[in-house]
């Protein structure tokens, strides 16, 4: 008995955290970091304002710990390493178009993106997540400029993220996922592997 | 002295409504389609707010036309089409990089991005401007999928105009502008000549 209320207690809490956090990241993507209150992300997870805060402290603490990759992403993105090199271009694609595919995942990039571009605060802090996540996919795949080679895939990511599903630009807003990974893992296959230009 | 003061009125009358689309443009750009309200865009331009009605009308019509490309833009986009095929991409580079790096044009591309993203009317109404200045340039070069070249390319176009621009994530942002004309040169070119791939 006590064993199983102490768990079904737990299991409660980190439900309630989870549920703040769901709600965190839909009012960044959706609002933006200044927009997305503490008393809105309460609302949104149904939940009160002051659990809010005693959960996550500060709106900083927040963001930083609800924009981060869960770790089962950041496990299949540095994934993309393994494998033959000249097919790793198809395999970040396959990554990434799947990531977008996935509502949960795809709201975690648009927060990034919404909360960068309207709040300083936040622009800092996604400069540092965009570092760690894929600076450690390029680096190990290429020694030769891997921060470069992350910011063009990521920026490339941007985009398409941006004209496909939230603008929805024809046809690319339909084209259908696997085409997309086609259309994706030839430049990515060159930000990987290929020799960047230098002026 | 009455052809003076009848030239006088009318470069009056321009200025008034340009110095408007330059408010309107600069709003759209940093608030939105929702946010850019008339009394918002007037005040930004020194005006009243019922000029803008008198120019105008509504906000539908001021944002399709001060987002167009404007002449001169539209005409050297175009321009990129002559010259030799295997050198397109470079020149499209050259003109991009060029856009985005003047505040002006930097600040309409920002607008139809920021506005199509909160608002599904003008996200219509970019999707259709796009369709009118990239396509027509994707078509003049390649008969082969001129859309989905064009929205590619865009799409790169957003991406970068976010990461370098916006959130400023290093090293991408101080890339020399000539620098980042080289790693664009590439998959533009591939984009405008090349094949697509056809999963």
């Amino acid at each position: 008995m006590t064993m199983s209320r102490r768990s079904g207690r737990r299991a409660g809490t980190s439900q309630t955290r989870e549920q703040i956090a769901a709600a965190a990241r839909t009012l960044f993507a959706e609002a933006g970091y200044d927009r997305a209150t503490f008393r809105a992300i309460a609302t949104e997870a149904g939940v009160d304002p002051a659990l809010v805060v005693h959960f996550y402290g500060s709106k900083q603490e927040l963001f930083r710990e609800v924009m981060q990759l869960p770790p089962e992403l950041a496990a299949a993105l540095a994934g993309v390493a393994d494998g033959p090199a000249d097919e790793a271009g198809r395999r970040l694609a396959a990554f990434v178009v799947g990531g977008m595919e996935n509502p949960a995942s795809r709201s975690l990039v648009l927060g990034r993106i919404r909360s960068a571009s309207s709040h300083p605060d936040a622009a800092a802090m996604v400069r540092e997540l965009v570092g760690r996540d894929m600076v450690r996919l390029t680096a190990a795949i290429s020694g030769d400029r891997p921060q470069l080679r992350a910011v063009l895939i990521g920026s490339q990511l941007v985009g398409i993220l941006i004209t496909r599903y939230v603008v929805g630009v024809e046809p690319l807003a339909s084209l259908p996922p696997d085409q997309l990974i086609e259309q994706l893992a030839p430049p990515f296959q060159r930000l990987l592997t290929g020799s960047l230009a230098t002026a």
